[in-house]
């Protein structure tokens, strides 16, 4: 009778790594009742009314002390633009700050629906960097400046979807020192940052927010529930109040004047907090249980780096896998295998993946995928793993 | 110690009718805790969750269930795309639809943060089409026709923001009969048109969602309350689910999947139609006692027509009043008259309103100004527009 009401159907059988989503499970369904029936008996009208176009005070105060304690820099409420999600923050700088055709930097490979906003949404040339095992590579970066002038550069800086891989100190320090003397801002989504699991990572780049050159993207859709559509950009004081002047924002009067109302009460309680401890614990346990489980089942048909935080693991299947595979009729002309080609089979033994390819700009990566560890527990990974290795069986 | 919370300041003795808003002891605070309360004991962690792109199931079917009725015309579920707001509504419009430099047709006068958005944020080319007391004035349309070719034509078709008129149904027919011929759409912001006080209205242009010329935007603003942020666009089921499909919506699973689940349980059990028939009885008595209040206190020194629905009372002053008015030293060069002349004056005797000038698109309409009839109670009503009577009296 109804369309469907969440993203994904998760039928009762099949695992699904592609599913880059919070456990449903663990969503915080006690917490956000709590802090909901807390906040309207406080018994102001500010919750139902136009809020304040940059964020509700009490909210961005809030918020800015959870995060200076997080990321251990401190945090200016004045810095903060509350945004319906970071997706909505990402479509507001392109809206405020692009015009289609302009060029912008993106990580190879990047989260595959910030590159449609980019290239599809606003018609952006997105021109994709290299990354290694240590994030954006700086000299290629310089080498694209001599080609290029862009807009932004948007980098997933910590814990990156989809490789799960940490942009170094070292290198954080260069990218600011080419966007002062290239005059190119940085975007960096930075939703994954407070997801560590024991060794926090270098200072985000929202340290930076004075320097004019940074726009962080904040997001509470990873360390409480998405369905808030709740985030923030962080940004010198002077251009969150710029973006605050927009017309959209100063139509609607801020752009989640509700649902901050009641985050707020989840901040200032310590609810927020223990919850992210709590989903840092369960996704480092589960982190371990997939390492072990890709050992078992894939073992040396791919390679990964286990990610110290966030919720991606990134394979890139060994030459030997590929060489074996590209080989068989199943899969495409030799040399050429994709990952693409991996997922009937997995649809038959009832698990699934991202391929590579959906997270490149330009159509490449297709001996990459992604799995997701966040969205099922250890019993579900352990299984899932396990059917992923038959499927690279079938192909070897 | 905090910025602000809410949009405006609303200072204990000052009486400003500028404020476009909804009273805030009118807000439905009993009503959202109830449903929260009831949508939370549900148990289900759909809430929470990314939601289903094009906008939660089962609220759709509400949604298209109330408006239905509401309209006295037959909604889809499937012509629905969900938003966080009428405002985020134009913004998507823009960014999918349109480029810099685009044009676009909008009513002299029109809302004057959607002139915002789309002259500055989306720096699109907004020509200004007349209207008369039956809205806009379709010959015109024509004549710009022959020198224009529009994206679209954004109407505030019912109640309008800031005149309070309403489009007859003779030139809604018109305008149709006009985005067929020379294939432009229609955008209709219908956010006041619930609001009526007793007479229904035309056919809202929801009704001809399925032509593929018109994009309805709707909103709980104006008829639960406006820090919700939850609007929808309703058009044909084919573009609706083009809208779904951008990344930006893709990427946040919804644009309000938390608040939108808490008013489905307001549209389902009927406290969302009760709470509207309760703010249109409210706004009916307002209507009238500024009306009143208005014959009395500003008379013969300016002309108006009493709104059938809506928030507004747009005042002409009168050509005697202009002539009076501008040769007095507190005005501008004579014949130059402009009622942001008044506002200094106005503050003096501590009260408010909209300089017509912010409603138009091309500096005009000087000789005009914007009451809001909504935000205050009636006795506000009355002192306000003695006050306001007392502003004329030192210009005349």
């Amino acid at each position: 009778m109804y369309d469907r009401s969440t993203q994904v159907d998760r039928s009762a059988d099949s695992i699904n790594f592609g599913i880059g989503q919070p456990d449903f499970a663990l969503l915080p369904h006690a917490l956000m009742s709590e802090v909901a029936a807390e906040r309207f008996a406080e018994g102001d009208t500010e919750l139902l009314n136009y809020g304040f176009p940059q964020g509700d005070g009490r909210f961005r105060w809030a918020l800015a002390d959870f995060l200076g304690r997080g990321y251990g820099a401190a945090v200016q409420p004045q810095q903060l633009m509350i945004t319906a999600g970071a997706s909505q923050a990402l479509n507001l700088i392109c809206t405020l700050l692009t015009r289609p055709g302009d060029t912008v930097f993106v990580e190879e490979p990047s989260y595959f629906l910030a590159l449609r906003i980019l290239q599809e949404d606003h018609r952006l040339n997105a021109v994709p960097i290299p990354t290694d095992e240590y994030g954006l590579v700086p000299p290629a970066v310089e080498e694209a400046l001599t080609r290029h002038r862009p807009v932004f550069l948007y980098t997933i800086s910590t814990y990156q979807n989809p490789t799960g891989r940490t942009l170094s100190e070292n290198r954080r320090q260069q990218l600011l020192a080419l966007a002062e003397a290239h005059e190119f801002l940085i975007v960096a989504d930075e939703v994954y940052h407070l997801l560590d699991f024991g060794t926090p990572p270098p200072d985000p780049f929202a340290a930076y927010a004075d320097s004019g050159k940074v726009l962080s993207l904040g997001s509470f859709s990873k360390i409480l529930a998405p369905g808030l559509r709740l985030g923030w950009v962080q940004t010198s004081a002077q251009r969150a109040g710029l973006f605050a002047a927009s017309g959209l924002v100063d139509s609607g009067g801020g752009l989640n004047q509700f649902t901050s109302n009641l985050v707020r009460v989840a901040l200032e309680g310590g609810g927020q907090k223990a919850y992210l401890d709590s989903l840092r614990r369960a996704y480092g346990q589960r982190v371990q249980a997939m390492d072990a489980a890709l050992h078992r089942h894939i073992g040396d048909r791919a390679t990964w780096t286990v990610p110290a935080g966030g919720f991606f693991f990134w394979l890139t299947c060994s030459d030997h896998f590929l060489a074996a595979a590209s080989s068989l009729p199943a899969g495409s002309a030799p040399g050429r295998f994709d990952t693409t080609d991996l997922l009937d089979a997995a649809a038959g033994a009832k698990v699934g993946f991202l391929p590579g390819r959906r997270c490149s700009s330009v159509g490449g990566l297709g001996h990459c995928l992604r799995l997701c560890f966040a969205h099922y527990g250890i019993p579900e990974i352990e299984e899932g793993i396990r059917r992923l290795g038959q499927v690279f069986d079938s192909f070897h």
